[in-house]
């Protein structure tokens, strides 16, 4: 019998969709992403109810989810990431149940462990056969790495390849392979070019931003780690990237020859693998064209797994070999504990993504982040989520001064010997204070609309509803 | 704590290695393979007893594992072929357990489904890094495709990485990857190149030999098969090689454009692919170092797992779109059953590898064998052992005539119109005997020294001791 479906609705049906069960979805089309919406509506106009929609992130591409929650065809989210639009609607109680937030690295770990059932995996698929053979680099909708849909598509009850861009047998590359999928649907379109290299990746062109990057770059050059081999993480927020910048210049008077760079990658690390800066690209999700044209075409840019990537039940994973990882943060307090997950009012617009795997792995964890954010200090008595425990964040970066975590004395005395400013994370808040006066406490709700469950599986933290 | 181990031995002990344990080898580095043979030594060194290798197969270069056996250190085999001098001692009654065969395809899917558990996997690797991620293409040993230990190194208790080409972190490409593996050990030399690529790979210049191959190549031009998108499989004895040497002007003067060439690879494929006759090759194992430099360097030429090569319980399989498999036997029988396990005295020296896979999901499956071996004729009456049923084998082809499968009229109809010399497979064997007499009943044992296992999981057959 031919894998091959009709349509999306003979594939959802001969994957034996009903009630109750959990839909899993990957997230490389990012904001361009069509195949999650035009699953659930199909579900919806099949009159399924109850469905636990178990995705790798959610953009704000996703809004109709609202509706669905609203209608009783989707009653729980799971999820590593979550865009600000259903953010906002879930702080304000959309969901009986609270969103389950997983980190990157967790999510494969759970998924593969059995501990979080998929009964039927959705995988967009830029480029596919008729087998089910699959790869994100050619096609209309080309999105690079799948790496976060391989547990998925490894694990689930059924898989469903939906594909814009169907190939003659066999596809090549395959991703994921045959021995994996039930089902494969051609579809018009499964996602808007737009939205898939979506705008954050670009460098900040804001004096602060840089003035942070360059600070950041300075902790790298004196942490003891720039040496052949180093290996480095950057989110793909404007600082962060900048980080790249200033370290160029810094690899090369050092003579620096790098070992790998990682994670979600950027055209600015492709530039550092092709300048020789790097020797190697790990990437589990592609965030701009280039990036996406050189996993196609650079053998040493390769597509790596999300367990590869991250995951704390694998006998190893990339994020453990990590030097030096570059990541944000909403709050961030004494303890050195960060929020990732909802904005300074409590309103969710994140989740932890990779961002404590990385931090749980790398050497050195360095948050960057401005000292303050539409007059609010980002250093706090205490964050509204703890998205990534501080005992695994060793350095704030700030534009006014970096705070070193006092379980790190030794980096502490290195950055004071290169004459960074270097202050107690409490003299950071206080510096804040002074410009933006004490904050007001946040109200909160007393419901629970969300768990921050960490990469090991132990629930670090509760959201609560916005009153 | 570090995968690295400082010798084979500290490896062996981290992994917990004790009596009864089954350890698994894959045969990449065939007959030049020197790691199967360096672990038992050590088990032995150890004091261990009654362990069971499960390889994907053996070569004559494991002969120590008779010494081994009559030891007690081994007590049971379990693997997909075994060549002569092996061979030769198991069916003189080495081992008290009959040794258990199966196919390429039956023991990835009897590994992944658990009915088959290995305790330790030892993963020749001609290039790792210390955390385990490994690849057949570089490295002194480099033996292209890793194919045929993706299962065994998903599904073992344990995974031992085995290499003598240690690289910085990461490795690239990973074939396999660290999230699987334990333990990394460096050793002088896994294997002897002249051995890994061995000599069965050239094409047969034996008249008979050609001729075979010339009408294997009409069967395949009248068969209806050939047309844009066909797909191939070749085996590596000398007279299946040479069909591809008559297919080529076949191919070129009809504008045939194939699709995939699949299984083990030999230059002879790897030049078509370059020359434009098939569009990609799928390789599950490389047979020389054409295929090796093909696999490393060209991206048409793609790695793929003994699960998506041939197993009957992957979603799909590359078998299941196989259009023609060109196979070899030593003896045939009426019904079109096939023995590749043994010779015509009973003796084992082969296996079914991918033989009974690719039979079963290839639209044409035809054998190609000599009339006649040393005065002994290659039909039968009875097959000394059933490896692929004759109800998966479609034609016989011989240097004096052709038998199709009677369960194929239309193919017959086809191949007659064509004039080619097409007979009843009782007549071939009459026209053998008419040169060489009826030959003698070979005699046998009692005991059972090999079971044929299908790739089902049902046993098909049982190998009878050599009196």
């Amino acid at each position: 019998m031919s894998k091959l479906c009709d349509s999306l609705r003979q594939a959802m049906e001969r994957a034996g969709l009903k009630d109750g069960m959990t839909l899993s979805f990957h997230h490389h089309l990012r904001n361009g992403d069509h195949v999650l919406n035009m699953v659930l509506e199909e579900a919806a106009r099949m009159g399924v109810k109850d469905l636990t929609v178990q995705a790798s992130s959610l953009f704000d591409v996703h809004a109709p989810l609202i509706g669905h929650i609203q209608r009783g065809v989707v009653t729980g989210i799971e999820t590593d990431y979550m865009g600000g639009v259903l953010g906002k609607a879930v702080s304000q109680g959309l969901l009986d149940r609270p969103v389950v937030f997983r980190s990157h690295g967790g999510r494969p770990a759970a998924i593969e462990s059995g501990r979080v059932h998929i009964d039927i995996a959705f995988i967009a698929a830029p480029t596919a056969d008729c087998q089910g053979n699959l790869n994100g680099v050619y096609g209309p909708a080309a999105c690079g790495s799948l790496g976060y849909a391989f547990s998925d598509a490894r694990c689930a009850g059924k898989v469903v390849a939906v594909t814009d861009n169907l190939v003659p047998y066999p596809a090549s590359p395959a991703s994921i392979d045959e021995t994996l999928v039930d089902y494969v649907v051609r579809v018009d379109c499964i996602g808007d070019p737009q939205g898939i290299v979506s705008g954050t990746t670009r460098i900040t062109r804001d004096p602060v931003g840089l003035r942070i990057a360059q600070y950041a770059a300075q902790v790298i050059e004196h942490s003891g780690l720039l040496k052949d081999g180093f290996s480095f993480q950057t989110g793909a927020g404007g600082a962060s990237l900048a980080v790249t910048q200033y370290l160029r210049p810094i690899m090369k008077q050092m003579g620096i020859k790098g070992g790998f760079g990682l994670g979600g990658i950027t055209g600015y690390l492709v530039d550092m693998l092709e300048e020789g800066y790097f020797e190697q690209l790990l990437d589990v999700q592609c965030f701009d064209l280039r990036a996406v044209q050189s996993i196609r075409d650079n053998p040493r840019h390769q597509e790596i797994s999300a367990m590869r990537y991250a995951s704390p039940t694998a006998k190893s994973a990339a994020v453990d070999n990590l030097d030096v990882v570059i990541l944000g943060a909403t709050q961030i307090d004494d303890h050195f504990n960060v929020n990732v997950h909802t904005d300074s009012s409590g309103q969710i617009m994140g989740g932890a993504g990779g961002h404590s795997d990385t931090a749980a792995g790398a050497k050195l964890t360095m948050i960057v982040a401005p000292l303050f954010r539409a007059r609010l200090p980002i250093v706090v008595d205490q964050v509204l989520a703890v998205s990534t425990p501080g005992d695994t964040v060793d350095v704030l970066v700030t534009q006014r001064g970096i705070a070193v975590n006092p379980a790190k004395p030794q980096l502490k005395a290195q950055l004071e010997q290169a004459g960074l400013p270097v202050y107690p994370i409490q003299e950071l808040r206080e510096m804040a204070q002074r410009l933006t006066g004490v904050p007001q406490p946040v109200p909160r709700g007393d419901r629970v609309v969300g768990l921050v469950e960490y990469r090991d599986g132990r629930i670090i933290d509760e959201i609560y509803q916005i009153p």
